[in-house]
């Protein structure tokens, strides 16, 4: 996880761009520490919560990305007027209009993004959708909000694995957020900011001109998608879940163990990848992959553990009953999710225990 | 969700069958009173977690359906000691040999039932192997363990759709089980229990001959997948997450909702029924089914809405920014548990908060 922290963190001090990671995929301090303590400046953060929780450990510089409701902003309200600078974002001018109001009544400049489309795959406005751009811009800065700046996020990466092809989406991503601004500044109006960011594109981008900050979550893990993606190797992933063998189907070649769906999640984010993992890769106690073996099923308690292609005859001896294995998960954000804490490995081999928070 | 448990407990009632309620679906103790208020004896738990957890509540009689491992006997034996009646199940002689000798070492004298494998899905022995049957039973009752019976669950049952299918694996589920404990009982061992259940072969089973308990979990709160199975109408699911507009793509008829996967979880059940509801049925606030529209894709907490087939151009003036809705998930166990707590519709139409665990 460390050297995941500082991979990424280098390579935006080299790229001379401010990281803020988005703590969706861990939701735990030290994991937050980590990052800032290599440099990150401020959090992304995917819920109300994660800014609440992060906020009483005393990091104030939070973004929350996912658009806003106005009966949300009570909540906002409350997070600034103790200090937080919590800032939101916006698509759509119903909501800057509320915002503004919001604003006004409680006599509050909410500071205010908002958010680009660059890749057709969520929310935004589209990059040379300049009337709506400019609709949003205007109504938050004549009603007196301080517009921060475009933000966007490449989250159709996910779905790429070659070089070539997230190079160009990382050069989508950050032009397409950069001519937002530009149809904004265009028109008179400050946009200081330009906000950007997805793993593999973060991992791959060859520039980031005219960019100020990059966001990222799931690089401080990585995970079997992000592998497939071709961002990272499999000994870089750096979450997995232990489990026990507890019986065997022989004739079907199974090893049944102790973690289903409830512990990796139901997440099957490889099933339309070059590499369909099943519910996760099968390693060693130790960490060691296992090739081949993966698990292929899984109820809520119970996951199969099995050898791909054909059965393995010998799964009874080559795991008995009680063997302790590690299971990579495919999607990180989800496993952990699963989860009230992390048993971290420290670097003098002794556990700690992380304690995650989850909810709205 | 009264109306579901009422339901189940009255056609055990009839069947002349105990009722052990599977806990793992809503990890709550109010509904677990009302499961048990309605007649039901005891409670079936997937993690130890679930059995201290109610344990503590003062509900004594407890089955923990999951293998059992020589890592987890000393929280098993401590809860018993506190007065706990937890009965613990295996499949192999690895495991008896194991519980026996922890047993001996601990002079106690554990409650296990034997796992049987009625339909091929996941763990436990095949009715008819009588040589490993009692292989089990004989560790067992030789090392001066109690046998409390033969227990079995037909996973299966989820993957059909007609009554007949249905019907047809619920005596399937029940001959197996009673077989396998006439082959127990043929060697002169006793084998009191009989145990079976899914939601939909206790739905459908027309007779439950020789068993002396059924097991169901979802049933209390039912869901899309159970919809499709065939065993409850839609209007008898209890379980929805209330979201919110926060935009929109009106070139591709999407609302943008601020539910993603983390709120509805990742499980896509539906994805291989006749009707694949993406990650949800969307309906009005007051629980209105919208035929047509469900929540066809899911960030992290980002939700897509869309209609079916063709897309709605009128998307952003049906549901406007703001709008609250409600999804229908399609798996209750797997949704509920993202939820630190449920809120709940009581009779006189007012809310009340029940917390629910997590974790292990």
């Amino acid at each position: 996880m460390q050297a995941n922290i500082e991979r990424l963190q280098q390579r935006m001090n080299v790229l001379g761009v401010r990281f803020r990671p988005h703590v969706k995929t861990s939701k735990c301090l030290p994991v937050v520490r980590a990052q800032l303590e290599a440099g990150a400046q401020g959090i992304t953060v995917s819920t109300l919560k994660e800014a609440e929780q992060f906020f009483a450990e005393g990091i104030v510089d939070i973004l929350y990305a996912v658009g806003i409701v106005p009966g949300k902003l009570a909540k906002v309200l409350a997070l600034r007027r103790q200090g937080c600078q919590l800032k939101i974002i916006t698509d759509n001018p119903e909501s800057a209009a509320a915002i503004v109001a919001f604003g006004k009544e409680h006599g509050e400049v909410l500071e205010v993004w908002i958010e680009v489309d660059c890749d057709g795959h969520r929310s935004g406005i589209k990059p040379d959708d300049s009337s709506q751009l400019l609709a949003v811009a205007r109504i938050l800065t004549a009603g007196r909000m301080l517009l921060g700046g475009v933000m966007t996020h490449a989250g159709s990466s996910y779905e790429l694995d070659t070089p070539e092809a997230l190079e160009s989406m990382a050069e989508q991503e950050r032009s397409g957020c950069v001519r937002a601004a530009q149809h904004v500044r265009a028109a008179g109006i400050a946009c200081p900011g330009v906000s950007v960011g997805s793993t593999p594109t973060a991992l791959t981008a060859r520039h980031l001109d005219e960019v100020t900050e990059v966001r990222a979550g799931v690089y401080v893990f990585f995970d079997l998608v992000m592998h497939n993606v071709g961002v990272c190797r499999m000994d870089e992933v750096a979450l997995s879940v232990l489990t026990t063998v507890i019986g065997h189907q022989i004739d079907k070649g199974w090893a049944i163990v102790d973690a289903g769906w409830m512990a990796m999640s139901r997440d099957r984010g490889t099933a339309k990848q070059k590499r369909d993992f099943g519910f996760g890769q099968v390693c060693a106690l130790d960490g060691t992959v296992m090739p081949g073996y993966v698990m292929s099923g899984a109820n809520q308690e119970h996951g199969i553990v099995s050898r791909e292609g054909t059965a393995d005859s010998g799964i009874a001896s080559r795991f008995p009953v009680g063997t302790l294995l590690r299971i990579i998960p495919n999607h990180a954000c989800a496993t952990g999710a699963q989860f009230p804490e992390y048993c971290a490995l420290t670097d003098d081999g002794s556990l700690e225990v992380w304690e995650r928070f989850y909810g709205w």
